[in-house]
């Protein structure tokens, strides 16, 4: 499936600003980025580097007034994510070692809290790839799925005493659980075509059968192409942009994803 | 200074059960390790490999019985810390690429609560290394410390709620505020000579005036060699060990550090 | 200055065939990329990754037929090249850790036969920058730069005993003769502005002064905006096509760079 | 079988002079390092940071002078090294990621010049490890092993059209056929137990059948426990020590390898 997915933000600056961005999604096994735009407005020196987890990160000072991102990009991607009921646990020591910083607990996922009811969660399931399925059951069953509801973010523990959220917390507390079981858990930030409201989105991946698999707490299913933008080990990780100094205004913020025909030759 | 150090963790292991060891102290640029052991009793097979903050850490399925991981290491290093009066705070644009994962919230450092509280704590002080140490004051002045007393990991929330903790719990509150400002802040775990009661220890460093620079607000000075074992952003990264599984019991530590002379030739 | 370009590369592939491509620049402090396009035609899987040298190389087997490579890229970069008169060499212990590799030979800069040369080059000049320039006329004197002359790479000591050779050809003796000096020297393959005939074009640069510089023995200035596509120790690190087992047909090749107004906002 | 092994470098250094020194061998999946020594007399302030080959190297300056390296390593490795007859070629589409520098020419295997050559070698043995055993035993029969014969470094090119070389030119002609095939293959310097006459010794692994194995132009059979001190494309990449700036005489070089019986507990 080829998709066009797009995000703008438009941010009002009082005093030049330091800003780290995410928002170069690169290709990978599972995505082809075939045309890419990234249009910063006004024009300011970047210094581009690669993070601990290989996202493409851009680092610039904003200069005062208004000042506007625009990322577009044109991907060939899945139709749906790949569901593997039964895929079976990996032992910690089978496992790679670019996966083990995903089985530690982070900022907003307390894993090392979720211990007993992770465990209560799962009884009866077979380890693996089951036994995250059950989780995110879990997490789409209590928690309601309130889109735009969040401003602070919060935790795994804090959403767990909670009723509501958007798909980053309910992706946050799916992680704390995985990980408790010892499956590396990690975050994923992206674009999911038919979204509604259309936005950026979260869900995460979990390391089972010798793969990442995607899982979506917010989904009743796995369909819909997807565009990773940015991979960490929570949101503390994966901000689309975090800003350093004086509070500055976010006046807009816009998101598009369409699928479209493929490249003409 | 020429220190050598030890550190013995005896287990009675039920199952045969995977480890995570971080126990191989690096050469740096502060410290050069000219001996070093590491005795695995029984022997098992170990895959070792380097983290996203560089440590070497040490897999391996720990076989049933009685268990033992010794190491000593022979050390030169510093007689005390650097302190920089008045280095002045980086900011974030010009701050090294590998830095920046310091810059943000982690597990048990929720700098992102501390904005308010950092930023009252170093009212009057200049921006940079005089803030750090304002923080390390406060954090002194407020916790007991208490060694022995942490068997559960706190974060900076909970020690802030609390009178009395470790090493580490300090060095977390430290941490969490330090960040706040936009101050890259590290934990690490390691050596320190002439600790009472001696065991491992915990301290943060901070990145100001271009360099990282040690701090230890459980310490009234700077004085005394140190030995880095490991770097992450909190105590979830630099866990000596980590056992996965069924627990074990930890029948045992014990550590060492004690001057020397320099190797004889 | 903004531009544009591409490169397209046509092949017919007998069998399936694996292809090691690298032809997605990276923005740097050097230059951004504010859109980008790669387009495969058939379309592949496609595996991208980072190499050592920090290129984004794409991994793929191309089907038997018609395989095309399109890829173009619309970039800010400087007007001209900076230069540096004077600027000092870099002591070795004081170089960063990641010049370190570009001091040592490699497959087509064999620095280890051209310590009497180097020396003999740049008698008399001032250490640093104006020893790589007095290297870079000699280059652009002795050697005449034949554009298309080039069909098996050869290296620097065969260069030598020539009388002519490609831009690559005159990069490697280029580097061959700045490694001798202990100066980090590297491969660039790009995009320049007003190159006749157009084509893609190979450079070089060396760390000096504490940051890198570029040169370039087949131009008379430094004008001209460059696009840097891959960096590497010679050209063996830096091909744009690789392929592996039975030989494809290279049908066509085509490089554009074109000046354009910025960005419509 | 564990084997204590040791290297002693003595040099006379007239001005002070850089060195860049891999001398840590570090503990992989074939080799568990458990005691280390690595002292430098008079002592000298080291920095140490690990390659792209993930080797730890260690940046000096050495004081004028008499200044002296000695190592020590006690380490459990196999008693011999595993050979796997028909283990087959992997196709490059399927290679890991960190094997593919590997692949490509380098400073002294020009494998781009010994594709006809390679392919005569291997005729009729299937791909993969046999073919990499018919090209070790074309080496073996061909250059007479002439230990310490080898002052300047020599290529595969050059080697080919000589009679006798060292353990490092033999490995340089193994290397640079099996790249010749797409056969990933690696430079180790390291010691080898029951080397005659004993001195740190060099090979060559080769990955296929999905793992790396090691191969021994100089030895008639895999006996004899191995510890690899460093891994590269070639002798550029491994060198125990590089040396800046005005020549250093090395005064003496002493290298011991004994089988021990296991740790004492």
């Amino acid at each position: 499936m080829w998709l066009n997915a797009s995000c703008l933000l438009e941010f009002q600056i009082p005093v030049p600003s330091p800003f780290l961005l995410k928002l170069r999604p690169r290709s990978g096994r599972n995505q082809w980025i075939a045309r890419e735009e990234y249009i910063l407005s006004p024009s300011a020196p970047v210094n581009e580097f690669t993070d601990m987890f290989g996202n493409l990160c851009q680092r610039l000072v904003a200069p005062a007034g208004n000042f506007s991102v625009r990322t577009s990009v044109y991907v060939e991607t899945a139709d749906s994510s790949d569901t593997a009921p039964n895929a079976p646990f990996i032992e910690v020591q089978q496992l790679p070692d670019d996966t083990l910083p995903f089985l530690y607990p982070s900022r907003y996922c307390e894993s090392d809290r979720f211990t007993e009811m992770a465990a209560s969660l799962v009884r009866g399931y077979s380890s693996g790839y089951d036994q995250c399925t059950a989780i995110v059951e879990y997490v789409r069953n209590t928690i309601e799925y309130t889109p735009g509801a969040g401003q602070q973010i919060i935790s795994a523990t804090e959403l767990n005493q909670l009723s509501a959220g958007v798909c980053r917390d309910m992706a946050h507390l799916g992680i704390a659980c995985c990980r408790a079981l010892s499956i590396p858990s990690r975050m994923v930030v992206g674009y999911l075509e038919g979204l509604v409201p259309m936005d950026l989105h979260a869900w995460f991946e979990v390391y089972v059968g010798n793969r990442w698999y995607t899982l979506d707490p917010t989904q009743a299913d796995m369909n819909g192409g997807r565009i990773a933008i940015a991979y960490g080990r929570d949101a503390a990780d994966v901000a689309i942009f975090s800003q350093f100094g004086n509070p500055v205004e976010l006046l807009n913020m816009k998101v598009t994803v369409e699928q479209m025909s493929g490249p003409n030759y």
